[in-house]
């Protein structure tokens, strides 16, 4: 029998734990009772050390029987076809929640993120805020109107879009009131609470063998 | 019968030309041989005038059937599942395909896009400049070692990729003769030239209607 094999960094630093990706999927496989395994590359020589599983010399990577993804979206939409917990069954449904993990990746965190790495190079104030604002700004309307993004329950776009709004401070750009409890609402959930208390426990396990 | 509807700007300055993302999905059903109309929204008001339909206020969006989507990318992942032609059917090709469409959107866009904001905005030299170099690498270093990103043949992988990588001007990050190669490569096919040549057409004939 195959086994769903999740793999990331053997240790990273204090400050990205509970945000390095394979925590996307760690949740996801929570959400759907995935049973699921955790293996590690090393994080000293990553830029090059497992290029041939994850060309950009990140994480995660999956496997599952066949298949081989690096990407945590494209692994969170393989997930979502294995379990209707993760995305609606009707073609219709499933095209809105794919649309939606898109969205998140390609609409939201292509600001956030650059933006974000800006803010982390010194540059709080910069080139992208007004984008982001604008982007923060239409997320909060569509989060005014509903709870979930699609069909009216928890679904991978939910997920993602939660895990990519958890990580700026959406407050700073603006009053946020219906992201901020969509965020909250999300991120309240068991599966996300127990698969970040065991990505940050294994690597502050990973502490003691760096010694 | 249902028919594949493409909705676009109904005019853009001649800036944009020929890169608005509904080319994309011109392009995918191009390739795929696949019937389609286009239908527009106007340009001017574009902020909130069809924010029902694409919460961001951009274009494109699809309706096919049931099926409404927003989201290029989504877009092109669904027109890759009604052909062959852009998507193989075995699950690991298939997994493969949707992997790089997300790298492309979330990997080498969410890096190339924000540098080209600041870039457009007098910011040549800017905060982005290493990380782009660093993507550009990675991808150079793929590319040099393959003709098409899965299972080697074209698939709507490399036409997402190639569609982002035409934008930046890779050399400007150092030698990418295998970027250049690919990005020469795929989008000579007949289906981009046609589409391109299409949407540049409709854009033009537009500035007779405005006066």
């Amino acid at each position: 029998m195959s086994e769903l094999t999740i793999w990331t960094y053997d240790w990273v630093p204090p400050g990205p734990r509970g945000l390095v990706r394979d925590l996307r999927l760690r949740w996801a496989c929570e959400e759907a009772d995935l049973a699921y395994q955790m293996r590690t590359v090393p994080f000293d020589g990553r830029e090059t050390n497992h290029l041939a599983d994850q060309p950009f010399g990140q994480v995660p990577f999956l496997k599952d029987g066949a298949v081989e993804i690096f990407e945590s979206g494209a692994g969170l939409l393989h997930l979502a076809r294995r379990s209707d917990t993760l995305m609606p069954r009707d073609p219709a449904g499933a095209a809105q929640t794919e649309q939606w993990v898109i969205a998140a990746l390609n609409s939201i965190e292509m600001v956030t993120v650059p933006w974000w790495f800006l803010k982390m190079t010194g540059q709080a104030d910069n080139g992208l805020t007004g984008w982001m604002t604008g982007r923060l700004t239409h997320m909060e309307r569509v989060l005014g109107e509903r709870d979930w993004l699609v069909g009216g329950r928890f679904t991978v776009a939910d997920l993602l879009m939660a895990d990519v709004l958890r990580v700026p401070d959406v407050r700073a750009f603006g009053d946020r009131p219906a992201t901020e409890a969509y965020v909250a609402r999300v991120t309240g959930r068991a599966a996300f609470i127990k698969a970040r208390a065991e990505q940050v426990a294994a690597f502050e396990a990973a502490d003691q063998a760096r010694g």
